[in-house]
């Protein structure tokens, strides 16, 4: 009784069955196998680092973000480059965390116009038409087994990224990113606001996709989601901390060309045949735990595999 | 930008808008005014009450979970009534917390049969045809504003809950619960293990709709999920904790008949007015934050509103 689903470790063993016998591969053992050429590099100029306060046990806790590639969400992810590099995030805090839905973080000060950091001067200001983009015509753009979405016309996977795709008359197709578990977004107030890119959230929760075309999101938790998803909630209004004693303090927030310890990552390249076989066995789980695989899946439900490179 | 909700006090309080210009309500704030007579009691011998071990600062730490009502999966409800009458659960642990997917407990030593706790004798032990069930003619299913699944011909709710159907063709609708967040289920081992309801998981992240029909749900639950959804995840694989010392203690599990101290709790009656307009609030916001409705959602995004009774 004890797991409802085998180790990996076991899959992966030759085992005692038959080759006749064996089930087919489960989505991790195909991510497994899938060859060098099937990933792509991140550039670390793509990646946001940030460091919240060790624990109690002197555990590091680091927060591995990637952000979102053009055209999608420039002006804000053109926004945090200028705040990581003006050390902005230093010393501020992960500020709300509400149960299945999102950890926040930024200066806790930021309504308090006495208080409240400086900003850098040339931050970009974003329209909320820039939510949505325009994908440039030849675009490649891949289904993966995403099928039957409540949301949008079409998801699909552009360069990585599950995105959501509406028809649009001239210019190919209008497209935005989606609010899947890990995805991080750009907090703002009300409209006509879009944020600057200064208070951030994560998802942690079921894919909150009515957020979509509301709030811009920047990029993806790629490592040490857990340090943010198992952070205690707030018990305030929205998950917001109330004292300043529970928020967990951030240290440093760089980006990845800063570091000279980081470890490179990447991506299995979306359009490459391990994806596809990724995908379709999230869809359709044949591996010997299942009985009746599902013969589809959300987008949210084939999350892009992201590791350390070897 | 501290906020990208406002608070529910802000919006629920009179404020400063004229009524012409105030914003359509969020769905907190139709839950808050529905009316005594669209809440439903839930029976406390529904309700199974989990207390784990106190936090290093003695934060009591209690998990309520609701079972599912006939016609659904009531060989593992029966038993898991037994286990609770047993005291099986008490001194067991959590073992296992995987990010984005599930916290699970019950005997640590189950796989280990000089060690494994003795199981109840009476048992019930369950078909894998029992992960479906025929709902009786006439039952009453509301589609709320779910629409365009992924996974099942249909969504919609049936008694408080949130069930796929399939024609089926004869005897009514073939129905199975939804592994949305915070359901909670019966771990089994390698088909046509079934899993006795001893050891149960409770899901923490984005819905593994893969999981439906091929595993029983057992409940959800209603108070408490933060005990489980923040506690550190497991290094080892899928989630298990490594070691012993890592694992949360369970104090106690009962029936809630057996708490003269406990809270009556009650749910939003899925046929009534205030949840047809939650529904619809939760698949067309049109509270002040919002720019664009998203016109629909995805069954596990209209979750039904359970509280302590006023």
């Amino acid at each position: 009784m004890r797991m409802f689903l085998l180790p990996i470790a076991a899959l992966l063993s030759p085992g005692s069955l038959l080759a006749e016998t064996r089930p087919a591969l489960s989505p991790p053992e195909i991510v497994a196998v899938a060859p060098a050429s099937d990933w792509v590099r991140i550039a670390p100029a793509d990646l946001l680092v940030m460091d919240l306060a060790p624990t109690a046990a002197s555990t590091p806790r680091r927060v591995v973000i990637q952000l979102l590639p053009a055209p999608f969400s420039q002006g804000w992810t053109g926004n945090i480059r200028k705040l990581a590099a003006a050390r902005f995030w230093d010393g501020t805090a992960v500020v709300r965390v509400q149960d299945n839905y999102v950890a926040q973080w930024g200066d806790p000060e930021a309504e308090d116009a006495a208080k409240a950091r400086p900003l850098p001067t040339d931050l970009a200001v974003m329209a909320e038409s820039a939510y949505t983009t325009v994908l440039p015509k030849g675009t490649p753009v891949v289904s993966g087994a995403s099928r039957g979405d409540t949301y949008a016309n079409r998801t699909a996977f552009v360069a990585g990224w599950p995105v959501a795709l509406d028809r649009v008359k001239t210019g190919g197709a209008g497209a935005w990113p989606i609010h899947c578990y890990g995805m991080v977004g750009a907090g703002r107030n009300m409209s006509p606001d879009t944020g600057t890119g200064a208070e951030l959230y994560a998802v942690i929760g079921h894919a909150p996709r009515h957020l979509d075309r509301n709030i811009a999101l920047v990029g993806r938790v790629i490592e040490g989601i857990e340090h943010l998803s198992s952070l205690p909630r707030g018990t305030g209004p929205l998950g917001f901390y109330e004292t300043a004693q529970e928020r967990t303090a951030i240290t440093a927030v760089r980006l990845g060309t800063e570091l000279a310890d980081l470890p490179a990552y990447e991506y299995l390249f979306t359009e490459s045949a391990s994806f596809a076989r990724y995908a379709d066995a999230r869809a359709n789980r044949r591996d010997a735990f299942f009985i009746r695989p599902a013969g589809g899946a959300d987008i949210c439900n084939i999350p892009v595999p992201v590791r350390r490179a070897k």
